[in-house]
């Protein structure tokens, strides 16, 4: 039976987790930095080495591309990212782009023709870390975002996307986005729905809605010395109410919604002053409409009762806001198939992080293949996952391409699988 | 009777107002900026032109001096501090620096010799808003820190007191510290107590203890969507449980207790991920050893209990620590005569604020004056004072100034009074 090389897989994930790597086991390679140009410089020389032609577009996404048989045919994407949070893990991200190349080698290897081109891609900057929004470049490739908004976007130090990517020598001259006979992600899973069932392969049904709004508290700026507790207006007393008013919020509302504070700044920023002004970013994430919005609206309610309280005012930005996502069905059983002929027990769930699978739908049929990380932990220097949960995911892509690009299934109906 | 020249101390002072004005009435004039740096040099040209020698020392300390008939006796230093918080007030340092210069001036203009010299003293970095600690150069002067350490101290970019102090001209010659004969400021109050009890001079009695401490709140880093609520231990949850209790302690120990948290930062500052870490600065103040100590412990007994509830440890640094400390007693009553005599109704009170006087009480006789501030807002932009405060303040520490410098009360008992 063919099958990916599931020794060279593990070998490049090993050496790839070195750049950026941290002292307690994780990864620090924020988008567009040194780390992350060295990330991308060797898997484009791994692309190369198999006889992959690479290509960049103007906002750094890279493309390897294994020819199909018919040229008229758009290319299927499969792949992921290489960017990370902040002392983050290896797998988030990794994972899906190296088993994309054993995909495109499995291929070669086994001389497996495909009707259409079979395109691994490594989007810059989901993790929307250093340059926000989140999502950014895969956002400009379905016409999300503008190239020249995602160009202009800043770090917190104020330089440009811009002049990041041509620093590391990424600016390509593709222009981003063209169409698509499909897109396929390996992800971990980030959550505890796969380890606490025992199943190795998730298929993703969606991305719930995710609301970002900042908030901003204004009471009034105070020396923290002489003015008597009695008479102040702490901004930061103030927020403090609305951030455990919030966790109570997603509480209430569990098991589906998701309630985070994980931005919160205070300008004013000295021990010598009661401050007056405090912003914070609450994260709402729910898998439907009306749920979503009614997050939005309790929280809303909440944090002006609390502001009115303490004789303050709260004012809202939108930051961003994705509706609710659903992913291809087709897409999504095909993947059922290839698992069950794997031998891999599979379930469905959503997906309750933001990925590139996000835009992309917007554009061709998409779909995510999740496996399980240990506790669910993510976004920190202790995520791990398993290596054969790894090897099996990136075989059941490699079947999932298959059938898609030779059964051209884009053209059957539903009934298919 | 003799005085100071009212009209031009206002002049002067809604001069030294514009350098670094904001749009809203307020000041923003960090220590070593160019709004420093142009302050500095406006009052070194006023000082000059008065004929004042000028000099300045190796932390950056601006001194006038007016000689004295007995080389042999120390200086009395009168002055204050030009730097401010970020979009703060104007009447913060510049009320007893440009006071200070007009006593300076009306000793010349009235032909009065003192004994010893009379100095006039701008202190670098007082507020330690960009560069901590705060008292910094007062503190090398007073030997409570070393001089390479306050010039190694960098701000949040990265940038030394030493280049810095260097690109704004001001690294002086002389080595900071020597023998004074004693030291008063006039400052506002920031506080409620001379305005409620409708009394222009307040005698200050001394300055609370003032204890900062880090906390740091170390619960698990986690992706925002996936985990649900009920696994997470979201450090900023903690944290803000910590920083209302912090404000009950505070209100418990009422009226005495100052309990604020001006600073918080989470590390991973990212929308999508749940906190695993997060800092804040708590900040006590006390009149008392006792009260001080009693704050501190049930603080850290508070937060150590919902540490342990939501499953996280917490941690504690000493950023720094001031303990109460008591203004001379002969000079407060020298102060006391100089209101009465002027006909200006007066009452003692401690600081709560630090000030540089705290750090010249280790090595000489020490007192401040203080003046009303509206509403006891200070540290904010909407800060005032009534100039014919300031004038009557600045009359107290000319008659003072006088009487301590020729009665050289140094060497009389405290019954002088």
């Amino acid at each position: 039976m063919i099958g990916i090389n599931s020794d060279r897989l593990r070998c490049r994930f090993d050496t790839m987790a070195k750049i950026g790597a941290t002292l307690r086991g994780g990864m620090h390679r924020l988008a567009l930095s040194h780390e992350d140009k060295v990330a991308r410089d060797l898997l484009g020389s791994w692309c190369r080495d198999c006889g992959f032609e690479l290509t960049v577009d103007r906002i750094g996404n890279m493309f390897a591309t294994r020819p199909g048989l018919n040229p008229d045919l758009p290319p299927l994407l499969i792949g992921s990212h290489l960017d990370s949070q902040p002392y983050a893990g290896a797998y988030d991200g990794p994972v899906g782009v190296l088993a994309a190349l054993e995909v495109l080698e499995a291929l070669d290897e086994n001389d497996i023709p495909t009707n259409m081109p079979i395109q691994l891609v490594n989007w810059s900057n989901e993790e929307g870390a250093r340059f926000r929004p989140p999502l950014l470049a895969s956002g400009v490739f379905a016409g999300v975002h503008d190239l020249d908004f995602a160009l202009s976007v800043q770090d917190s130090k104020g330089l440009s996307f811009r002049e990041e990517l041509a620093n590391i020598g990424y600016d390509g001259k593709c222009k981003p986005g063209w169409p698509i006979s499909g897109y396929i992600e390996i992800h971990i899973e980030q959550g505890t729905v796969l380890e606490d069932a025992g199943i190795p392969i998730g298929i993703v049904t969606g991305v719930v809605g995710i609301a970002d709004i900042k908030v901003i508290v204004q009471g009034e700026d105070a020396h923290a010395g002489p003015l008597p507790m009695s008479k102040r207006r702490d901004s930061l007393v103030g927020a403090a109410e609305m951030i455990l008013t919030a966790r109570e919020i997603g509480c209430r509302h569990a098991p589906e919604a998701r309630v985070t504070v994980g931005r919160i700044s205070v300008p004013s920023d000295s021990h010598s002053v009661v401050p007056g002004r405090t912003e914070f970013v609450l994260d709402l994430r729910h898998p439907d409409d009306v749920g979503l919005a009614a997050l939005e609206a309790e929280a809303k309610a909440a944090f002006s009762a609390i502001a009115a309280k303490h004789q303050m005012s709260v004012a809202y930005e939108s930051v961003w806001a994705y509706p609710p996502t659903l992913f291809d069905e087709r897409l999504q059983k095909e993947i059922a198939r290839a698992a069950r002929e794997l031998g891999h027990s599979h379930l469905r769930l959503p997906s309750r992080a933001g990925h590139d699978a996000w835009n992309l739908a917007r554009v061709g049929p998409s779909a995510m293949i999740f496996i399980p990380c240990r506790g669910g932990i993510s976004h920190n220097e202790s995520e791990f996952a398993e290596f054969e949960h790894i090897a099996a995911a990136a075989n059941v892509l490699l079947l999932t391409v298959i059938a898609w690009s030779n059964g051209d299934l884009r053209l059957q109906s539903p009934e298919i699988a």
